[in-house]
């Protein structure tokens, strides 16, 4: 093996730890909550399906490895849930330290480029991150109407919490941003989350 | 929102399902088995990665959709383990049955390319159908050479069995053929899989 494919799949296996990191969204039968490398699944696999919705005409192939390897930070910096404050102030530092140790086990001509793919989804200004983070959003949005508003419920989020969340989600998609509205007005209407 | 959108959605939703299928292969850390979402999110992100071993010029965002989707059929179909002679008989009955339901929860026009992408995946003939195919057999053997062949030990799998099933690895990627050989040599060296 060469060591540039050894450094390949050092990382390839390192990176197996996203699957040990939960995220608060609960899957569609209630069971239990979802990790990261599921919900970075269902991201490419809807990035596959929508992108007809994207605002600005996108790189598939590029959107779809930028929502697989959006997350994989969080190997060492944890997932931070989206309305969590105290843990989002100490996020982006967290999450740059992650960033240098493991995106670096790669080749650095990959290092570079998965490195910079992640800085490119953070800041959320090219088609392909602005589409990415409308996936990011609506994605746990459909798990949570499908359970009722499981989470959302047990945290009392309010309806301009997730308004706030996805403020850009028409930006990057008209019709997507429909969708989520649909889901928003339908879940303050319910009772699963608070109007306020 | 629009019918087309609306059918998109409820397919995307129906295979969340795909994260309550286990497979046998153990996660690196041996506390539990992976799962098809899972699975499929690590062969994607490998498509990224290494598609410069493919043996011809691929397709990357069909190759990573095509692996993305090449398990949904196993919501219905259960997952059938690739050494289980009696599952692998009814296998492709009850697959094909599996895909006509699924995959027609979608538009016409997306239903018909995902049936034929996964026709495509299972005939193994394309550059993306190979490649997907290698990794989709590197990947639990680089599991279950992290986990001291735990799975492999657990069925008294034979280096047979596991040859067998690689053998056409070397003809999608030379190089990640010779990956799988390091793995199979070494788990054969250290007792994981029987010299058989």
């Amino acid at each position: 093996m060469t060591n540039r494919l050894e450094q390949q799949m050092k990382f390839i296996l390192e990176v197996d730890k996203l699957k040990f990191v939960n995220r608060q969204s609960y899957l569609s039968d209630g069971n239990r909550k979802e990790n990261d490398a599921e919900h970075s699944w269902h991201l490419a696999l809807m990035a596959s399906l929508l992108y007809e919705y994207a605002e600005k005409e996108l790189d598939l192939a590029k959107t779809m490895t930028m929502v697989l390897i959006h997350d994989i930070v969080e190997i060492d910096a944890g997932d931070t849930y989206a309305y969590d404050e105290a843990g989002n102030a100490t996020k982006r530092e967290r999450e740059v330290k992650a960033a240098e140790r493991i995106f670096n086990i790669l080749p650095e001509d990959q290092a570079l480029k998965m490195r910079n793919m992640w800085e490119e989804f953070e800041a959320c200004e090219s088609p392909e991150a602005k589409f990415a983070h409308v996936l990011d959003n609506a994605q746990p949005l459909m798990l949570n109407d499908a359970t009722d508003g499981r989470a959302w419920r047990e945290r009392k989020i309010k309806k301009s919490q997730v308004m706030q969340r996805n403020e850009k989600t028409k930006e990057g998609s008209k019709e997507m941003g429909d969708y989520v509205q649909e889901i928003i007005d339908r879940n303050v209407e319910n009772g699963n989350l608070k109007d306020a």
